[in-house]
C-alpha cells in the first residue's frame, strides 16, 4: 500500500476495537470505553494527531507500567463547587471524563464549579471535556499541562508544554462554539506534516538551540524531543514583536491553573515519556475543568439565540481579498464529523500498520 | 514644553484630583474614588494608555450624558456562586470593583464564583480586578468586551474588540502572576507609538480594507477610527499560517463570556462612543470577573511556594542569543509601579495640557 494510500474504517468499528484491547491490558471495561471514544471522537472531528494515532502510546504506557490500567483514583478535597482528584497514575481520559461530569453536576446545582486532576497522563483532546458541558446548557472549560516543547519567550529551553485550552460554549441552530486550541503557534504534528512533505515551516513556528526561529521542520522536531535547547515557539512567535509573551502568558496560566493548581508536576518536573517508562514513575500531568451554567446568568434559550445571531454576523462579514468563508471555531470540525461518520474514518498506513500490530500483540481481531 | 518633555505628578496628587472632578460631576463619592484608583494604577503600573490618559473619555461621557454618575444598578439574577447586574450605565469602574469584590465573597465561601455585567462602560485595566483575588488567596480573572476594532480570520472589517483576558494567580516571594493582555496582536496604543515616530509597523498588527497586513500605522489607525474595512489583527496576525485563528478564537471566548452571556451588546452592536454620544445611547458593554480560592484545592502555601519555584525556574532558562532576561507576566509592572511610586507618574504634554483643560473646565484645582 503506498504511502499516501488511507484505509476508511467506522468509528464504532474502532471504538470497539479499542475498547476491547484496553480491556485485555487488565483495563476496566467503562474507562475502556471511556477512553475509546476520547480517541475516536479526535478521528471523526478530524484531529487524526490526537486519535487512534496515539494508540500505541496509551498501550505502552499500560505495559510499561508508567499508567496503570486499575488506578486507586481518589478525591483529595471537595467543596460545594470545586473537587481535587488524585488520577493514581491511571489513564487520563476516565478521570478527566469523571472530572467534568463532576464539575457540571456541581455547576448545574450551584452555578459554577471547577475540577482539579493530578497524578494524571495525557487525556486526548481537550475539547471533548468542554463539549461535555453542551448538553447540560454550560459553558465548559478544560485545559491540561504537558511535556515541555515550548520556549518562554527570550529563552532557549523549552520549559512549558503545548498547555491547550479548550472552551465550549452552546449554540441554537448554529453549532456550539468550541474552540480547542495549543498555545504554542502550532502542535508538533504540524512540524511532522511539513517535515514529510519537506517543506519550510514559516517564522514563528519553532526556534533552534541558539532560540533564532528555523524553517527547518525535521531539525526543529529532533531538538525538541531531544529537549537539549529550542523547541516550538509560543501563540505570537518569538520575541515580542508580534507578541510571543502572551502565547507565553497563556502557557503559564495553562501551567498554574493545572499544575500548580492541582499540585501536579509543572514545567520541567513533569518527566518525558521516556525518561518515565526508564525509570517506571508516573507522569503526574494536571488537569483542570470548568463549568458554567448558562441560565445562572440569563435563560439558556436567550443565550443561544444571541450566540446564533453572533455567529450568523461574523460569518457575514466581509471577506479579505482571496477569501470566501469565515470560520467559527469548532464548525470545521462538526462538519468533519458529520462527514466521516459517514464516510468512515480515514486511517493512514502507518495508523493502519500500528493499530494491526497492537491486534497481533494483544490478540484482538482488527 | 517640548512633545517629548513629561511632567512627573504623585499618585495620591493625581487620584486626588482626578475624584474631585468626578465628584464635581454629581458621581457619588466612593465611585469616584474607585474610578480614580483604577485609572491611577494603570499609571503606577506604567500601562500609560489605560491610565489618566482615558479621563478626558470618561469626563466627556458624564458630560455627554452617555455615562450615567448616578446610575440605578442592579442585581439582576443571583445564585450562591453567580450573579448577573446591570450597571445601568454608569461608569464601567466602580460597578466592575463591586462585582468582582462578589465574586471573591461567594468564591471564599464557596470555592468558585463569577459575576457577569451588563449595561456598562469601560472599566479601565481588566488586570486591576483579577489582582483584586491576590489578596484573597484567589485566582482572579476579568475580561470584557469593547468596541469592534479586531477583523476575524478571513474577513476585511473588524467585528470583535481588542477584548482583553486578565489572570492573576498570588506568589509567596515572587511577584503574583498577573497575565493582562488584549487579544489582538497589540493594542491602538502601539500603533499611535510608531505613528508619531512614523516608523513602519510589523507585518501581523493590521490590515488594509482589502484584509491585507499593511505596515503603514497612520493609514491602520484612520481605518480602524472609521470602521469602513480594516483593522487590528487577533494575536497571530492575518489568515492561519501564524495561527490567527486562535487569537480570534480567544477574542470570540471573550465576547461570549462577556457581551454574550451577560446579555449585553456584541460586536457590531456595540455602539461607537462617537455614535453613542450623537444619540445619546448607552454602549452597553459586557464584563465577567471570576475567583477560584486555592485553598479549595490545596494550601495556598503550598501553592505559592511551587508558584515561586515555577517561575524561578522560567527565570533561570538558558537566555536565547542576545537576551538577558526572562519575564514573567506583571514582572515588569510591579517594578514599575514601585518606581513611579517613589518618583511619581510622568505625564506627557499632551496628558499634563488634557488635565489642566478638565481642571479648569470642572473648577478642581490641578
Amino acid at each position: 500500500m503506498p504511502d499516501n494510500m488511507t484505509t476508511r474504517v467506522q468509528a464504532d468499528a474502532l471504538k470497539g476495537f479499542c475498547t476491547e484491547v484496553l480491556q485485555k491490558l487488565n483495563v476496566p471495561e467503562e474507562d475502556a470505553r471511556i477512553t475509546a471514544d476520547v480517541l475516536v471522537s479526535a478521528d471523526l472531528r478530524g484531529v487524526d494527531s490526537h486519535g487512534v494515532a496515539r494508540f500505541r502510546r496509551y498501550v505502552g504506557g499500560i505495559q510499561s507500567g508508567i499508567m496503570l490500567a486499575r488506578p486507586d483514583v481518589r478525591v483529595v478535597t471537595e467543596t460545594p463547587t470545586t473537587a481535587l482528584i488524585d488520577a493514581g497514575a491511571g489513564l487520563g481520559h476516565p478521570v478527566s471524563y469523571r472530572a467534568m461530569r463532576r464539575a457540571i453536576g456541581k455547576a448545574v446545582e450551584y452555578g459554577s464549579a471547577f475540577v482539579s486532576v493530578r497524578k494524571s497522563n495525557h487525556f486526548g483532546i481537550a475539547g471533548y471535556y468542554a463539549m461535555m458541558a453542551l448538553e447540560h446548557d454550560c459553558i465548559g472549560i478544560a485545559m491540561t499541562n504537558a511535556g515541555r516543547l515550548v520556549l518562554p519567550t527570550f529563552a532557549r529551553e523549552s520549559m512549558l508544554g503545548t498547555n491547550p485550552i479548550a472552551v465550549a460554549a452552546p449554540a441554537g441552530g448554529e453549532y456550539p462554539f468550541v474552540l480547542d486550541m495549543a498555545t504554542s503557534t502550532v502542535p508538533m504534528g504540524k512540524l511532522e506534516v511539513y517535515n514529510r512533505l519537506e517543506k519550510p515551516m514559516p517564522l514563528g513556528w519553532a526556534s533552534d538551540e541558539t532560540g533564532a526561529p528555523i524553517t527547518d521542520a525535521g531539525r526543529a522536531m529532533e531538538l525538541a524531543r531531544k529537549r537539549k535547547g529550542g523547541g516550538l515557539l509560543p501563540l505570537g512567535g518569538a520575541g515580542e514583536s508580534l507578541s510571543g509573551h502572551k502565547g507565553y502568558g497563556l502557557a503559564l496560566m495553562v501551567e498554574i491553573l493545572t499544575g500548580v493548581l492541582a499540585g501536579a508536576a509543572y514545567s520541567e518536573l513533569i518527566a518525558s515519556e521516556a525518561a518515565a517508562e526508564g525509570e517506571r514513575k508516573p507522569i503526574n500531568l494536571g488537569h483542570f475543568f470548568c463549568a458554567l451554567r448558562v441560565d445562572a446568568v440569563r435563560p439558556a434559550d436567550e443565550f443561544k439565540a444571541s450566540m446564533d445571531d453572533l455567529q450568523q454576523r461574523l460569518k457575514n462579514t466581509p471577506k479579505a481579498e482571496g477569501q470566501n468563508r469565515i470560520y467559527i471555531h469548532g464548525e470545521k470540525e462538526y462538519e468533519e464529523a458529520e462527514r466521516r461518520a459517514r464516510e468512515g474514518i480515514p486511517l493512514n498506513q502507518k495508523v493502519f500498520a500500528d493499530l494491526q500490530d497492537i491486534s497481533g500483540e494483544v490478540g484482538v481481531s482488527f
